[in-house]
């Protein structure tokens, strides 16, 4: 231990304020006065401030812009071609983000005295020790919500220098790169490769796999891979390494040479691990409690690996907070109906139970591609997109799907909370579903495969 | 009776070939070939032939337009205003509805024969007579599908002629005249008179009463009034009389005069009731059963007044074809949870229990501002809007509300859902809610309200 003059002795310290360590110390503060938020900096979410919000401002500036593509058709005459300025773009989704980190700092750390809030990098040691810079901390109880960061290969950074981008830095930009490569199209890489193509960047894809925005059944992915190949072009199944030559990034793939100006970097996040001194390197989280070991220590949101997704980082930051508060008596929630959207065009969303984990003896299927007389998605120039939900053979409850269609952010709520409620193919099938909208999609699906149950079910009666 | 020579003996007769009609058609046909269905024309649903697909077709193409205001703000810059062909415009309006009565027709009354199909306008007798025209068919039951019209006061249309236009005439214009009153600003007045004011007509709005879009909460409705009179200027508590003036339409009301080129008639639909021969002229129709005093004559959908709306005239088309088939024997199905969407700007939702029903005393109600940090209506530029939910005070079941927000069509859906299956605050409250999405909105009103029913449900326990 350091000098003791430099120890601070409480009962609690929360080591990071994101998403889950602020949802955590809003439950420890209505307790005690006696504990210490930690950061090492830069303040606010990585929701606000690199994640969901400003890529959310991109991409509706992005479809705005795609958008006066389909005016003709309207009626609509644009006489001369709209400009976009890339810097307007860039200033106007910073803005936002500002608006939004500093709107939440102001109301959090901002409003710590000292004695509450260290600014600094911690490591956490098993004996109840924190050292951050030269400071050390010595809590009963702690709470790690230290977030995740871009995964980025070994070398490729020294290599690749400012050529890489990552969600981290891309929204620092000035102007928008000429020609972009994105490599890893999940949630992020799909997102932001779409927006940009749409602003007018060559965007070229590559993934390792051949599965987009996280879609794992074959029907929807199929669909999308399509769809998405219609407005950049994308290179599936291949493993590439970005190189720098002189000022530009090369990309070798099977079949080709890519060269252009940036690389986006979106191979997924990684739990950040630098909190872990030595001896807490091997120790697991356990997925119900967030305990680490058996150590009064408890590890939530993106830093647990569990989720890395807002509503559960929420969660999880009140479950180690009420674990923390009533150490040794642990508790743990119920993770809530697993729901995943993306904000490409058209938006993607999966619930409940995921493609890989079905049996297909014991599902029923349904299917509708949206090109099949959606009468709302007509109208709107929307008729595109694909829905896949499964049923249990059995009882006849929803398990799960997979959308991707125009307004997935909200039929994903509605097909989440069924699954939530448990409600069956016929008790959905008596829900009222309006007309014109998008929901008489999910109904066509329903009523299908409400047929086929129910022509089971009479089978097995005879 | 008319010549025997003329006289056809079926066992079921169906009166309209519209969405109700055809719904019981399906039915009807799965029993027996022993029917006639009869048409006066023009053939097609209401729905899709002068209501909801055309004003859906109409509205998305202003709204598209009306965007052009914003781009500005997002980087994007229009060198020259866009310039709308409201002729192309209304030529694509008709294009859809085109396609889709034709692929109803096509699938429906076109594919019937002589024998199954008469065209001509029906009146109906107790002893099971229809009189068509020349012909007359005794029909051991009927179902009475006749749909509904435009209400337009008596001597209205003989002194307006031409000036007068209802939803069923205004999409057959070449072009949009340029200056319009709207009368009546209920659902189908405050669509259209806001898409036709974002297609640049100067509308003048005009409402006996002040409640816009059947919005019944004054929360919502002061909202709405106030955001509507942003786009057109309207005349509230006001009852006009629209006169022609040479070739102009001249309205005079407290406070003012105005003179245009046409006036929109929107002031509701009444059921169809040239199907009643004299003696049916007084007789009631029972809102389970559909049936018609007690007769073997079952009404459904806008021809039995209780709804207007597409999807119940689909479950009463259902409904009377089960009450004629199993005649004497009825039964009705229960209404679904109301559920009314208005595709206005922003998009209004009544679900559940109306604001006029509710008993204070019951009730725990909660609101929503949309100024007030809702992400993704603020990345979006869509940051207006008001929720108010109603849950009962004892088992804090939700049992409605009222949206006037962006994608209420959507919300609705997940509230209508919500009110059918009878989830309580606490059960919605443990809902998955995605972020950064509208739903929070909604997450943050029932988490206020859940709240005030924990304290006092804590209050009584004391």
């Amino acid at each position: 231990m350091k000098t003791t003059q430099q120890v601070k002795r409480v009962k609690f310290a929360i080591i990071g304020a994101g998403s889950a360590g602020l949802t955590a110390w809003s439950e420890i503060k209505k307790q005690t006065d006696d504990y210490v938020l930690i950061d090492s900096g830069p303040l606010g979410t990585t929701c606000a401030r690199v994640g969901c919000m400003p890529s959310k401002a991109l991409i509706h500036i992005a479809e705005h812009y795609q958008a006066w593509q389909g005016a003709a058709a309207l009626g609509i005459e644009l006489p001369a071609q709209p400009i976009l300025h890339d810097d307007q773009v860039l200033k106007r989704v910073r803005r936002f983000r500002d608006r939004f980190t500093s709107g939440l700092i102001a109301n959090t750390t901002d409003k710590l005295s000292e004695q509450h809030f260290i600014s600094g990098r911690a490591v956490v040691y098993p004996n109840g020790e924190i050292h951050v810079d030269d400071h050390v901390i010595v809590a009963e109880r702690i709470i790690v919500a230290v977030g995740s960061k871009p995964i980025v290969p070994d070398g490729w950074s020294a290599n690749l220098g400012d050529l890489a981008l990552t969600s981290d830095t891309i929204f620092e930009l000035e102007t928008l790169p000429k020609r972009l490569a994105v490599i890893g199209l999940g949630v992020i890489g799909l997102e932001l490769g779409q927006a940009l193509a749409y602003l007018g960047v060559e965007v070229m894809g590559f993934d390792a796999q051949g599965q987009v925005g996280g879609l794992q059944d074959p029907f929807c992915n199929e669909f999308m891979l399509e769809h998405v190949a219609k407005t950049f072009p994308v290179q599936i199944n291949q493993q590439v390494v970005p190189l720098r030559v002189q000022n530009q990034v090369k990309i070798t793939y099977q079949g080709g040479e890519w060269l252009g100006d940036k690389v986006l970097l979106t191979l997924g996040r990684r739990p950040n691990s630098d909190w872990r001194s030595e001896a807490l390197q091997n120790l697991t989280v356990d997925p119900v409690t967030l305990q680490l070991g058996d150590l009064p220590i408890f590890v939530a949101g993106d830093a647990s690996g569990f989720h890395g997704i807002l509503h559960e980082a929420n969660r999880e930051g009140k479950t180690a907070a009420q674990n923390a508060i009533h150490y040794p008596v642990l508790t743990g929630s119920k993770p809530l109906t697993p729901t995943a959207i993306v904000f490409s065009d058209p938006q993607l969303c999966r619930v409940g139970v995921s493609f890989n984990e079905l049996d297909p003896r014991e599902i029923i299927i349904g299917s509708f591609d949206l090109n099949c007389n959606n009468g709302r998605a007509i109208v709107m120039d929307q008729d595109y997109g694909r829905i896949r939900l499964y049923a249990d053979r059995t009882s006849g409850r929803l398990l799960g799907g997979e959308l991707a269609m125009p307004s997935a952010e909200h039929l994903g709520h509605l097909l989440a909370w069924s699954v939530q409620t448990g409600l069956t193919l016929n008790e959905m099938s008596a829900m009222p579903f309006y007309h014109p909208v998008l929901e008489e999609a999910v109904q066509n699906v329903i009523d299908t495969m409400l047929d086929e149950f129910n022509a089971e079910q009479g089978l097995t009666k005879n």
